[in-house]
Parts: structure tokens; sequence; C-alpha cells
């Protein structure tokens, strides 16, 4: 299971002491270059689109399976934090598109480090999305 | 960027015509074996949590860039879509852990076909994942 990265994320958080805890605590407006080979999957890419983007945490310790998360004392499972650190590191923001120009896209709401590969976006769908919805 | 599967699902969904679009659809009951070498990492679930689960499409077309959705006429790139394929399938659900026995999850919520790689669990947080808190 090989991710080819379709893009790269310019950002001003150089370490993960730098980046907020989420996506959502960011402010910052961050460049995404979405490589050529891949524009052709933007097609219908609005400005204001809420998005999925998945990025790949390429300074994650891949070895970590327990955290202290910000704010606890006892150790938690990764899986039941949002910890950076985790087998896959696949990070998952809920964010906004602010501006398309060509194959660059300018976004708000992540938390991805300088550099960080772009994965994957998908449209986010509030009725599919929300946590109110899950059964 | 190599991934190592975490986990595995068993689903009622054999192909892609069987699964509904979207995970939140479903009302099937999945079984999600998480792999003896990771359980460490459910330290701290509870049956009732919201969780994203990320699993691997390994039955998608990763050369595809442009879809016609459902109810659609019209040609999407997929990166504005929900469509399977894509050039790497990291699928994102929000589903609901329904029961948790050892290393053995029941989880309502998931689109998955039979057999599908998981790769990550990380807690679902409202306040960080709705829609209404993009900026």
């Amino acid at each position: 299971m090989e991710l080819k990265p379709i893009g790269r994320i310019t950002s001003p958080y150089k370490t993960h002491q730098d980046a907020p805890r989420q996506g959502k605590m960011s402010k910052e407006e961050m460049i995404v270059e979405i490589f050529p080979e891949y524009t052709d999957a933007m097609l219908g890419m609005r400005e204001g689109d809420p998005i999925f983007l998945i990025y790949w945490g390429d300074r994650a310790d891949r070895s970590a399976l327990r955290t202290v998360p910000p704010g606890h004392s006892e150790e938690h499972g990764v899986f039941t934090t949002r910890s950076p650190h985790r087998p896959n590191p696949l990070a998952v923001n809920i964010c906004r598109v602010v501006k398309i120009e060509g194959n660059i896209l300018t976004v708000v709401g992540l938390d991805a480090l300088d550099g960080s590969p772009l994965l994957d976006i998908k449209n986010h769908v509030p009725m599919l999305d929300t946590h109110l919805d899950v059964q």
C-alpha cells in the first residue's frame, strides 16, 4: 500500500511545537500546490468550498501507540486521540478553500508542517459529516 | 510512503455496487479487527464513541481523475467528490463504536468492502470536526 504524493503544503509551521493542536485552531492561510498531473481531479472546485484535506505526517513517530494528550496526566491509546504520532500518520483536516489559482490553492484550517506531502482532497458534506448524524 | 495495515474490516459489501454511497447511509454493524500488535493504541476507547475510521480502498481505480457522481450528468474532478476511485484511495468514515471485545470492534456507519485494510482510528471531536466551525 504505497501512497503517491499529489501535491505539497507550504506552511509557517516548521516543527510539531510550532503547529496548533488542530487545524481548526489555525488562522493561517497556507499554499497547497497540486502537482500538474493531478490538476484534472480539481475540476469543479470552487473558492469557499469546505473540504477534507488529507496529508502525510512525514515527521511523525510511527512507533507511538500511546501518548499523554495536552491537558491530561494519564496515557491514552493514540487511536483515541488526534496525536500526529501514530502507525499511519494520516492527517485529516476539515478546511476551507480561500483561493484557487491554476494548480495552487490557498487554504485555511490546516495544521500541517512545512513541506508535508498532500495525499487527497474530498468535498466535505455537512449532512454526511456531522457528528449528530452518527447513528 | 508505505502504509502498514493495522487491522481488517469484515463487511457484507463485496463490491462497490453493493456498498452505499457513504458510510452514514449504512445501518450495518461491521466487525473491525485490530491486529494484536496495535491493541495498545486502543487504550481508553469506549463503546458509544464517535470515531474517524480510515481504511484503504484496495479495489479502487487509482488512475481515476474524473467521475460522474450519482445523480449528476457531467464530470467532476474526483477531489470535489467522495468517489472511492482516486489516486490515493483513503476512505474516511465518521462512525460509532457499538461494542469492544478485546481487539475486536463492532462499528456502525462504514461503507467499506469486505476485507478492506484498516489504516487509522482517531477520536471524532464535534467541536473541531463540524462544518460550521470552518472559518
